[in-house]
C-alpha cells in the first residue's frame, strides 16, 4: 500500500502548484520555539538545500511560521511528511495532513539592529519597533532572542532606548480601557522571596472602591511569581473578556498577564530570560511598564525592596531605577511612584507558590499567626496607593488600609474576586519535607535571599506548586543548636534531595553568629 | 505482547538500581545541540519534574551529556523509552537499547561569570577557564552559548580578558609539537570575499623548506572558509595523526581545524556565532591565536584587509587589532606579525568554495588568465613569511616567493600535499547560473563586499560547494550597459532565485557611475 502513496507524495503539490509536504503532528513539546522536522532526503530539503538548525519558513493554509529545522535521518517521518513541534502546530492552527510548504525565510532585517546594539550602537524607536515586531511574529530563533536579551543586559539600554522598547512592546499588544479613572496598579521589583503583597493590596484597594485590574507574571528567575502563587488560590489564566467581567463586577482582579497577552513580546522574551537567569534594568522597566500601559493603568505604585542580596542592592541602584521608571512611565502616559522598602530578608514565612499563598490567606483572614511583616508591608503599599489615587488624604492611607483589612472587608473582597475568577481554592504545601537546622546556637545575622530562593527553586518551585520552603527564623532571632531554620518542601524525592544537597554544599544561607 | 513489556519497563532500573529508560536512536539531527526526548508521562519526567526546554543530565554507561529536553506527548516513543538527537547519541557513544538515567544537572556555575560579564564585570583567567571548560563539556545550552558570545561582542573583552580566553581555549585542546623550528602559520582576518591566498602561501612556504602545518576554519559568517574551498581540492577532515604524517612528508598541509579539534571550544562557539552572524575582536583574536598556539606554531603572519565593507573598516580599527593580536600572541608564546592589505574589493574572481579553489589552481598552475591580484597578494604574504622565518633576507622574500611560484615548484608541492591529504580533485562550479548586468554604462566605482558575500551565501555557499558567484569586473573597470558584472552560481533553483531576488532588491552592490 505504501509504495504508490509515497511515490505520489514525493511530488505532492499544493493548490498553487508549489511542491508540498503532508503535515504530521509529532507531539513534540519544545516550549515556545517552533521547530520543523523534515527528512534529509525529502524533495524540499534537497531542492532548497536546508540543513539542521537552519531557519525555515513554513506555510500551511494562510498561516506562516519561521521554525528551526531538525533533520530526520530515520523513518520517524514517512517520505512526503513533515512534522512540527507543538508551538509551531499552534501558530499554524494546523490539522493533521495539511499541505505545507517550506521556504527560505526572508532575512530578518531587524537582527542587524541587535548586532549593532551588541557592537555598542544606540537603538532608536524604529529599530526597537522592528525588533519587537519580529519577536512577536516569532521570526527570532531562541539563540537570536538570547542575543537580544544579552544586548540590553546590565545597564546597556539608556532612558531613550528604554522608552522606545516600552512603546514598541505596548504597540504590539492590546491596550485596555476602563470606564472609571484612576486605574491603579502596583508592582514589585522582584528579588525578595515571599514578598507576596499583591493579592492583599488588590483586595484592600478594590474594597476601597478603586479600579485595579492587576495582571501579574509568573516567576522569571524567582521561585514564585504572583501569578504562580495566586494560581494556588484561584484560576489566573483568564482571557481579556473574562478579566474584564471580573473587574467590572469586583473592581479588581489578580490574573496572569501572559494569558491575557497584554505584552506578547514580554512573554516571549521572558521565555529566554528565565532559563538564562538574566534580565536588565532597561528590559525590566520596559517589561513592567509596557504591561501597565497596556492594562490601561493611569497610576502605578512600585515596591522596590533594597538589600545586599535583593534584586536592587544599593540606594544608588534604587535611585537609578526609580528615576528610570518615573521617566519612562511619564513618556508612556503613566504616573509612577516608587516605595523603597527593606530588602534584607524574605517577607512572610513561605517561599514557593502555595507556601506564599498560605501566608497571604493568613493575613487576609486576620489569623493570629499571620506574618506581621507581610501584613505591615501590604498595608503600607495599599495605603500609599489609596493616597496617590485620591481615596485617602496624604498621611491617612495607612490607617484606612489597616481598617479595611481588620474589618474583614478586604478578605470578603478577595474571596469575591477569587470567586469571579473561577472559584477560591485552598493551597497545599508539598508533602515531602525536611528541616535545615542551626549548626550552632546564636543570633540570625544575615539571610542570603538569592541562595535561599535557589534552594526553593531546586526543590521544584515554581513548577511544583507546593514546593519551596518555610522560614522559621528572622534577622535578630536567637536559635539553639539544631533548632530548625527552615523546612524544605518538595513534591518529588529527587528534587528534595537536590535542594538539600545544594543547601548542604553552601556556606550558611541563614547565618547564625 | 506490549503490555507486560511496558509494565516492566516503567520500573526498569540500571545496574546500580536507579530507575532507567531504554535509549532509542530517533535519527533527529539538531546540529551540535544535544537534545533528549522523553515522554511526558514517563516515570523519570514525573519523578524529577522535568519540563520542555529544561536541561537534563543523561547518563549512559560511563558517559554523560547535558541535553535540552523535548517532551513527547504522543506515541513517538513507547513507554519506558527515551530518544536522543544525533549530537547526543555521538557524545554518549550510545547503542540501541542502552539503559539511560536522566537527572537534574548540577548548576553550571560558570554561567554566573557570563552573567557578570553581561553586567559589566571583567573576567579573570579562572573565570574564563571555567566557562571554556563547561563549553567544551557541552554543559551550555545553545541560548547560553549565544549569551556568552554576545557578552564579548564588539570590543567588550579587553586585552587581559582576551589573553585569558585564548589561554583557556588552548588549554582545553591538544597542543602539537614539531621536530623542526620555526613552525610557521598564516591567517587572514576575514571579511574579504575570495581572498583565498592560504593554499598558495602554504605551497610556496613548504616548497621553500618551511614547516607550515596549516589548519583552517570553515566559513563563520562568510560564503567560504579556507577549509571549505580546500575541500573541493582535497580531503581536509584529517585527524591529528593523518595531519602529522602529511606535514612530516611534505612540510605543510591545509586541513580543517575542526577535524583535528585543535580548539574544540572554538568549534562549538563558531556553531553559534555563525547563525548569529556575530563575532567580536576579543573572540576573533582568541579564536585565531588559540588555534595557532595549539598547532605548535612559533611564527604567525596575519593578513589584515582594510576597507569600508571589509571586516576591518578603518586604519584605526586595524591598528587596534594589530596591537591586540601582537600582545596576546606574545602572552601565549607566539611571534605575530600583521600585514595590512587592501580590502576595498574582493580578491580573485570566484566567491564560494569551488569558485575560489578554481582561482587558486589557476595561480598555482601559472595559467595565463590567473587572477593577478590573488597572485600578487599570495606572493607578498609568502615573501614576508619567508623573511620572518629566516628563509630570506629582509626585502628578498617577495622575489624568492615569486620564483618558487614561477618555476612550478609551488604547484608541485601543492599537488604533493593534496596527494598526501588523500588525493587532488578538480573543483566544479555549480551548474545553474544567471548573470547580473550593469544597469548603465560607466566605471565601477565601489563594490560592497558584505552584500556581495550575502548574494553568494543566499546562492547556497558554503554548504553547496559549487555555489557562489564569479565577479567579472574590478574597481576602475569600464562597462557598457547590460554587460555582465557577475554571474551567480547555484546548485538548487530555489537558492538561485533567492540570491537574485535579494540582489534585485538591493541598491547597487557593484556601483557603476
Amino acid at each position: 500500500m505504501s509504495a504508490p502513496h509515497d511515490a505520489a507524495s514525493r511530488t505532492a503539490r499544493d493548490d498553487d502548484g508549489h511542491p508540498s509536504l503532508r503535515l504530521r503532528r509529532l507531539g513534540i513539546d519544545t516550549h515556545s520555539e517552533p521547530v520543523v522536522y523534515m527528512r534529509a532526503d525529502c524533495h524540499v530539503c534537497r531542492a532548497e538545500g536546508f540543513t539542521a538548525r537552519e531557519r525555515v519558513e513554513v506555510h500551511a493554509g494562510t498561516r506562516t511560521v519561521i521554525a528551526t529545522l531538525s533533520v530526520v535521518t530515520s523513518d520517524l517521518l514517512a517520505p512526503g511528511e513533515a512534522g512540527v513541534s507543538e508551538a509551531a502546530w499552534a501558530l499554524l492552527d494546523a490539522r493533521e495532513g495539511d499541505a505545507v510548504r517550506a521556504l527560505h525565510p526572508a532575512p530578518v532585517e531587524s537582527l542587524a539592529h541587535v548586532r549593532a546594539k551588541l557592537f555598542g550602537h544606540r537603538l532608536d524607536g524604529a529599530a526597537m519597533r522592528a525588533i519587537i515586531d519580529d519577536v512577536v511574529a516569532r521570526r527570532y530563533a531562541d539563540i537570536e532572542l538570547a542575543a537580544f536579551v544579552a544586548a540590553g543586559a546590565g545597564d546597556r539600554l539608556d532612558v531613550d532606548e528604554t522608552v522606545a522598547l516600552t512603546r514598541a512592546m505596548v504597540d504590539v499588544g492590546q491596550r485596555l480601557s476602563w470606564p472609571r479613572r484612576p486605574v491603579c496598579d502596583k508592582h514589585c521589583v522582584g528579588g525578595l522571596p515571599g514578598n507576596r503583597t499583591t493579592p492583599i493590596v488588590v483586595a484592600i484597594a478594590a474594597a476601597s472602591g478603586l479600579t485595579i485590574p492587576k495582571t501579574s507574571s509568573r516567576a522569571i528567575t524567582s521561585p514564585a511569581g504572583t501569578a504562580d502563587a495566586m494560581e494556588t488560590l484561584a484560576p489566573v489564566d483568564l482571557d481579556l473578556d473574562a478579566m474584564r467581567r471580573v473587574v467590572e463586577r469586583e473592581g479588581g482582579c489578580v490574573v496572569w498577564g501572559g494569558a491575557v497577552r497584554l505584552s506578547p513580546a514580554d512573554d516571549i522574551l521572558i521565555g529566554v530570560e528565565r532559563p538564562l537567569d538574566l534580565d536588565s534594568e532597561g528590559q525590566l522597566v520596559a517589561s513592567v511598564l509596557s504591561k501597565k500601559a497596556a492594562a490601561g493603568s493611569t497610576h502605578v505604585l512600585i515596591d522596590m525592596p533594597v538589600g545586599p542580596t535583593a534584586k536592587v542592592r544599593s540606594d544608588e541602584a534604587a535611585a537609578s531605577l526609580v528615576s528610570r521608571l518615573t521617566h519612562v512611565g511619564a513618556a508612556v502616559g503613566l504616573r509612577v511612584e516608587c516605595l523603597v522598602t527593606d530588602g534584607t530578608q524574605p517577607v512572610g514565612r513561605g517561599i514557593g507558590p502555595a507556601l506564599e499563598a498560605l501566608d497571604v490567606l493568613a493575613v487576609l483572614r486576620n489569623a493570629p499567626d499571620a506574618p506581621t511583616d507581610l501584613r505591615s508591608r501590604a498595608t503600607a503599599l495599599a495605603g500609599r496607593l489609596l493616597e496617590i489615587a485620591g481615596r485617602a488624604a496624604p498621611g491617612d492611607g495607612f490607617a484606612l488600609a489597616a481598617r479595611t483589612l481588620a474589618t474583614g472587608a478586604a478578605w470578603r473582597k478577595f474571596a469575591a474576586i477569587c470567586d469571579a475568577q473561577g472559584g477560591l481554592r485552598e493551597p497545599r504545601a508539598a508533602p515531602l519535607t525536611q528541616e535545615v537546622v542551626a549548626p550552632r546556637a546564636g543570633e540570625i545575622a544575615a539571610i542570603d535571599n538569592r541562595r535561599l530562593a535557589r534552594v526553593a527553586k531546586l526543590a521544584g518551585a515554581p513548577l511544583a506548586r507546593g514546593a519551596g520552603l518555610r522560614l522559621h527564623r528572622r534577622l535578630g532571632d536567637r536559635v539553639a543548636k539544631d533548632e530548625p531554620l527552615y523546612t524544605v518542601h518538595a513534591e518529588a524525592r529527587g528534587e528534595l534531595a537536590y535542594a538539600l544537597d545544594y543547601a548542604g554544599r553552601q556556606a550558611e544561607i541563614v547565618s547564625v553568629r
